[in-house]
């Protein structure tokens, strides 16, 4: 005999499958290949894992990890937006509240809140969890990029400009990740996969 | 200046990028695209979050996270085993161990130690946690399966009998969730998508 309430878990277990087809811009370390949303999320949950250490301030990790597995989980409908796309704001869109609201509001009512509350605490970036988790989110994507040549910075035209602020991001963080991104970026122009010209 | 700690654990996460190729036997729901380990660890991981109260016994669901995000580390150097290859044991050769030894041995001492660990923990499957733990790891491959008109079941012809056999470890976790499952097994032999005559 079926709860209502574990059919409702099951049903959003079965949905998040889709998360494993959403395409990131970003591709795997030397590859190139797409990552997905799904490898992604287990990536960054890995790195808060092994990271923790290094944040700023003391983080209940177990809060970090619930961040970074479901914070992609509104492109099921919302899709993906690029960092370093001007046109569209990369968080916080209508359409991701809207699609927080339908895929969490599959779960039974308590777990859809806290899901739905811990969804909105990491796109404030505010909270100590929030900054770890938002610095591996950028953390991930630089060291892949920097394996691929550049990846998605040659690929899109992106500068150092562009890059050195959005990765400054993992500063806030963490000091001690934030002082590591640094080196690669400016290691990266040295090394010419990045460029200091405006694009 | 990168102290030799984070080199350390930078390397692990660069080197773990390699679990996004191991591919399984099992498909992703409705499809014909085989899952990766990534993907299914992500999914295990989030499957954990919210089943956890369906556990036999309280469990530390961070230790549980922990698991099955790293289970398959390990096959990065040994390979995935199918469930129902009877040729080859599936979990706990030597091969798996070397790869342990292998792969956590990038990390600093005290990382690398805690994580082999928790794996070893959750190769034996007899802590709560770990019974937690390999219960999601078989749920989530019935689920699939059957979202697939028999799956794996059919591709390899498995038979009603091997699956009850290997799917009643979930009991071992959840007992709810064995009635679940045991429900499902039994309509799959329902609807013809898995067969009752020995294979």
């Amino acid at each position: 005999m079926l709860s209502d309430k574990l059919a409702k878990q099951i049903d959003f277990i079965k949905e998040i499958d889709k998360v494993k087809y959403i395409q990131r811009k970003t591709k795997l370390f030397n590859s190139d290949r797409n990552e997905n949303d799904a490898e992604h999320s287990w990536h960054l949950a890995l790195m808060a894992l092994i990271l923790t250490e290094h944040s700023n301030e003391r983080i209940d990790i177990l809060k970090v990890i619930k961040m970074v597995l479901i914070h992609d989980i509104v492109e099921i409908d919302a899709g993906d937006t690029f960092i370093y796309d001007s046109q569209k704001n990369h968080s916080n869109t209508d359409e991701e509240r809207l699609a927080a609201q339908r895929i969490f509001g599959l779960l039974p009512q308590e777990q859809r809140d806290e899901l739905i509350a811990i969804w909105e605490e990491f796109e404030a970036g505010e909270s100590p969890e929030a900054k770890f988790a938002r610095s591996m989110d950028r953390l991930e994507p630089l060291l892949q990029n920097i394996s691929n040549n550049g990846g998605t910075w040659n690929e899109f035209g992106v500068n150092y400009d562009k890059v050195y602020e959005k990765k400054q991001i993992i500063k806030e963080g963490s000091e001690t990740l934030w002082n590591f991104a640094e080196g690669l970026i400016n290691d990266s122009v040295e090394k010419g996969i990045l460029k200091k010209d405006k694009s």
